[in-house]
């Protein structure tokens, strides 16, 4: 029975919470706001990202993160990408050196491009890191519903501990040691999601959508591999497996914002109907970016990146997609 | 312009020959029943596989099998995988050694447990084979929906040959020569499909579902590796990506089997209410035997083996899987 903290009460961190407390661990919940704190606390509730759940009492919040870090074995940073660095700050003085950081947020650096355990390598060198990924709608762990998940570190025993400490009958944790990999299949995975919301809007189907899902997964492998990631942690429950959560679930934004492009509206009215940051069309900038960059062929990625600038018909682009020149399924397979 | 001949008039026989014949060639539809060949040839339309299509006037039918076959520069199968050995025998004596034959049907004869390929070369042992797969409804086909498909030949020349034959701007063609890779995966996701079916009956969510997809893949992998197949071919198009089809649509035979299942009917029942060949349920069983004599661990299959035997409960099927013992996400590649 060990102290543990999760920094951030969204939806994720939350249900991951919940999981921590239910194999019987000492678990507090830090919330920047006070109210939802003690709404925790008192309601055994989090109505604003988990309404319907009750949480158990064992459950504790707090809105003081010193005191939510102070002797935790772990600590779990449920907070969006874009924050990360914010709170690696508010931390990097109380955090003690044996702590393992287990970050959940997927995505990379808007300014800088980066991981997400090269922001915390920068703000907090000297503390082991692991990410926690896989297919997982928050709203459905809470419900106990099976899931799997990747425990991703470059330090193989930080993975194996995190296991540890999440697997129970219904959360199933492999290890992994490609950190770079699961990292970037999290990031990526929004840029076919945002195409897959495109073929949607154009009411494509069934078939274009597997051929969008299965040649993206192509492309993001190569890009993958290109900095250094494993090939085979795309074809993994952090890669295709998210894939395909994120591709067919209406709870991507992602997907929905996609939805709106392939119905006709604009790159601006999509942003200010989803009005919550669309990461695939921040990722699909970085991506692009890096490609011209790095010389890294991604066809899906620079047709979508051709739409959101808007250079390109949604409609025109599947057409250039589909004429490219004839390939054989697995070229760039054969130039590792 | 090319003569080709389709020998079958299902769905996706019929689908095909309309590509074929926009492109540009000259293609007869070989069907065994008279009525049905009289119908494409005087209505231009096939009422009974693909109501609501109007096929194009220059498609012609014929249930001749001689007069389909003679000068046809390929020979499209496009009947159920379990008659194609009766189809080959027909034809035996008519085709002459310059005619490519190129198989569309999916799956591993029952009684012997061959690949299609295998039961083609007893059969016709001389003529140059090609098997064209991937994610892939003939309804959406048909209406001209951006579909991506595979030409799997141990001959590259052949998977070029039909790769020409075949594309247009809604129809895209990857060739690949790990033909053994290809027909594997098309028999093996039905098992999978199956499965994500009694997932859907128990009333899972989405993260179960791409949990088992994905780990599903992982397996169906390592069987394919075993019997020679290429491993990056299941991360493609005839791999996930048919998987992906098949385990999200309602169309699937083998996914609606499998949820009738996960409601609590046995397998007697389930079949029964079917009507038709549930292809995950034979080819589980003829994986399950071959796992056995080989020694390849494919805890998904055997546990669905165990649930069609009527020797397992669905529910605690799961919980099994979830509990098994703690694993590294790529420990099988790690063997190769």
């Amino acid at each position: 029975m060990d102290k543990i903290c999760v920094l951030g009460a969204g939806s994720w961190g939350t249900a991951l919470a919940t999981v921590l407390d239910e194999n019987g661990h000492n678990v507090v919940i830090w919330s920047r706001r006070k109210e939802q704190a003690d709404e925790i606390n008192s309601n055994h509730t989090n109505s604003k990202y988990l309404s319907d759940i009750k949480l158990g009492k064992s459950l504790l919040a707090t809105n003081d993160i010193k005191q939510a870090v102070k002797d935790s074995k772990i600590i779990v940073l449920g907070v969006p990408s874009q924050q990360v660095r914010k709170i690696c700050k508010m931390i990097s003085n109380i955090i003690t050196d044996n702590q393992i950081i287990v970050n959940v947020a997927k995505g990379i650096e808007n300014d800088t491009g980066l991981r997400i355990s090269e922001i915390c390598k920068e703000e907090i060198p000297n503390n082991r890191y692991c990410m926690l990924s896989g297919p997982s709608h928050a709203e459905e762990v809470s419900r106990k519903m099976p899931t799997a998940l990747v425990a991703a570190s470059e330090d193989i025993d930080v993975s194996r501990t995190v296991q540890d400490y999440f697997m129970n009958e219904y959360i199933r944790v492999y290890t992994n040691n490609d950190l770079i990999g699961v990292e970037l299949g999290g990031a990526t995975k929004n840029i076919i999601a945002f195409g897959a919301g495109i073929l949607d809007g154009l009411e494509f189907g069934d078939n274009s959508k597997a051929a969008l899902m299965t040649r993206g997964l192509t492309e993001i492998s190569r890009f993958g591999v290109a900095l250094g990631a494993e090939l085979s942690t795309f074809s993994g429950l952090t890669g295709i497996g998210d894939l395909i959560v994120t591709c067919t679930s209406m709870h991507s934004r992602n997907r929905r914002a996609g939805i709106l492009i392939g119905q006709g509206y604009s790159i601006e009215e999509t942003i200010k109907k989803i009005d919550m940051v669309v990461e695939g069309i921040t990722a699909t900038k970085a991506v692009y970016n890096m490609t011209k960059k790095l010389d890294i062929e991604m066809p899906i990625t620079e047709c979508i990146y051709r739409v959101i600038m808007g250079e390109l018909d949604p409609k025109v682009g599947v057409t250039e997609l589909m004429t490219r020149s004839k390939k054989h399924e697995n070229e760039f397979i054969f130039k590792l």
